[in-house]
């Protein structure tokens, strides 16, 4: 049997209307409309298309948003105090500082600028903290999303044996943290692999769950998992494709092809992992808009 | 061949003379004495016996340290008034508040109101994130115990896999969160397993370094580990002992009987990773005070 493909772009779609209804509520209760500015600095492409893809979505679902579009050459100072600017500003409930930043900028301590109640990506320690301990925060779009799909498709995962393939800071690292919680859709056994292991197969092939996110296009091939995984990936990768107009074409980390024979669900690129990303970062837009609603109200 | 005790307490004394000889050059060259507040609430034994063995560690090496024993009747408000009382005094530099906190009172939010800068737990969130994130932080004292007593021992972890069994906020997450940066004694192969795994042996045979943090006495026995692993026992747990005055004996969480017939490398209990711990509370607390001098000598 083919692999069930776990409709990202289908399933953020549903999330994406239910937060309009509730954006719609919130604008008639409150007069409240969830602001989100981007901040983008340089011309790196895939960060360009990401951003117009993010304001795209805060548009048809009525969110107001900005989009800063800043040189490769903003000195540090200046991209702190536009942060602080936003901080600052009542409209605008998440800020979003688009990554990677150019080299000469420090981007760990640009993210501690951001107010950490408008920090709709999870990237601020204090935030990253308590995804650990267990308590309130954003979620990290990404593995938020993950785990949002395996909900939405009654995916549990208590006892499942997770397997990570990747550490950052933006994937891995909180994919890890999220799925450890003991809570419904978590309270998984959790394994990080990453480049230093000699024998990366020993791993993957082990996992009820396999999370791809190295960043290496077509990297896990259908050796690489065991019958009837569950594999989602994170990748988004462009690699040169004559037949297409562009030159190019995006591909996961996932050996598509072979792995969807084995596999017993998969999650494609694109239309998986993607939005459901977007709609993560919609979804935390919306509670920092909430939860200076009722901070609002309280007083 | 017998496995080779990783003897804690030598190496925990050996780290406290080189914090004795750094405070004395603090003292002498700044007039600066660390001084760190333990606050206790309530009258748990294991608790009074661990600030006692902590308190005593600051005298032999010339900490200032204040106990405030509080009742265990103690509310939020008092407990969060005199952490901001140490918060502000210049002379303390570390503030440890011991856990577990009488049920009454949300421990989380206890946390959360230690200045950062204080934190010599490295429980706060924003310690706790850095620490994921790799930045510079306080890091917990168990786990940091752990990773300092593989290096003394020059044990390298890179690419090897460490099979971290239980998951708590005080060591599971933060070990996990230690050992899979890339550095060195840390860059390894991370799982953390606990309760809601079917079959927990199927992780622990498989650790090259097994972190065993389970709170249940003597839960680990020789079925549970690959040949020559290296075992770390986190645990501190009393069981009766009609042969010993006190009517108890503290044994670990690993059986060491039968453990260390199989495994290279085993820390003891009492003698492993409790004296280590309070060798890096006492690291952490000479570098919030080295870090405040700095501050001073900047302005």
């Amino acid at each position: 049997m083919p692999a069930l493909i776990l409709d990202g772009k289908k399933i953020a779609e549903e999330i994406k209307r239910e937060i309009k209804a509730e954006t719609d509520k919130l604008k008639s209760q409150y007069g409240i409309i969830p602001g989100l500015a981007f901040i983008l600095v340089g011309n790196n492409p895939a960060s360009e298309s990401y951003v117009k893809m993010k304001n795209k979505a805060c548009n048809e679902i009525g969110f107001f948003s900005i989009t800063e579009k800043l040189p490769d050459k903003t000195e540090q100072d200046f991209l702190t105090d536009l942060i602080n600017k936003y901080n600052r500003d009542p409209l605008i409930h998440g800020i979003l500082v688009q990554l990677p930043l150019p080299e000469h900028l420090n981007s760990d301590k640009i993210i501690e600028v951001i107010d950490p109640r408008k920090d709709v990506d999870g990237f601020h320690p204090i935030n990253v903290g308590k995804l650990v301990i267990g308590l309130d925060c954003f979620k990290p779009c990404t593995p938020a999303g993950i785990q949002e799909l395996l909900k939405r498709y009654g995916i549990k995962t208590t006892g499942k044996h997770i397997v990570i393939l990747g550490r950052s800071n933006i994937v891995g690292k909180p994919a890890a943290n999220i799925f450890l919680q003991k809570e419904n859709f978590a309270n998984a056994i959790v394994t990080i692999v990453h480049s230093a292991a000699d024998d990366i197969i020993k791993y993957t092939r082990q996992a009820d769950i396999l999370i791809c996110a190295t960043g290496k296009a077509e990297f896990v091939n259908s050796d690489m998992i065991k019958k009837d995984a569950i594999v989602i990936d994170v990748g988004i990768n462009r690699i040169p494709d004559s037949k297409s107009k562009s030159g190019y074409k995006i591909v996961g980390d996932v050996d598509f092809a072979s792995v969807s024979k084995i596999a017993s669900a998969i999650t494609p690129v694109p239309g998986g992992i993607g939005p459901m990303t977007i709609a993560m970062l919609l979804s935390n837009t919306l509670k920092a808009a909430k939860n200076f609603t009722n901070a609002y109200i309280k007083i």
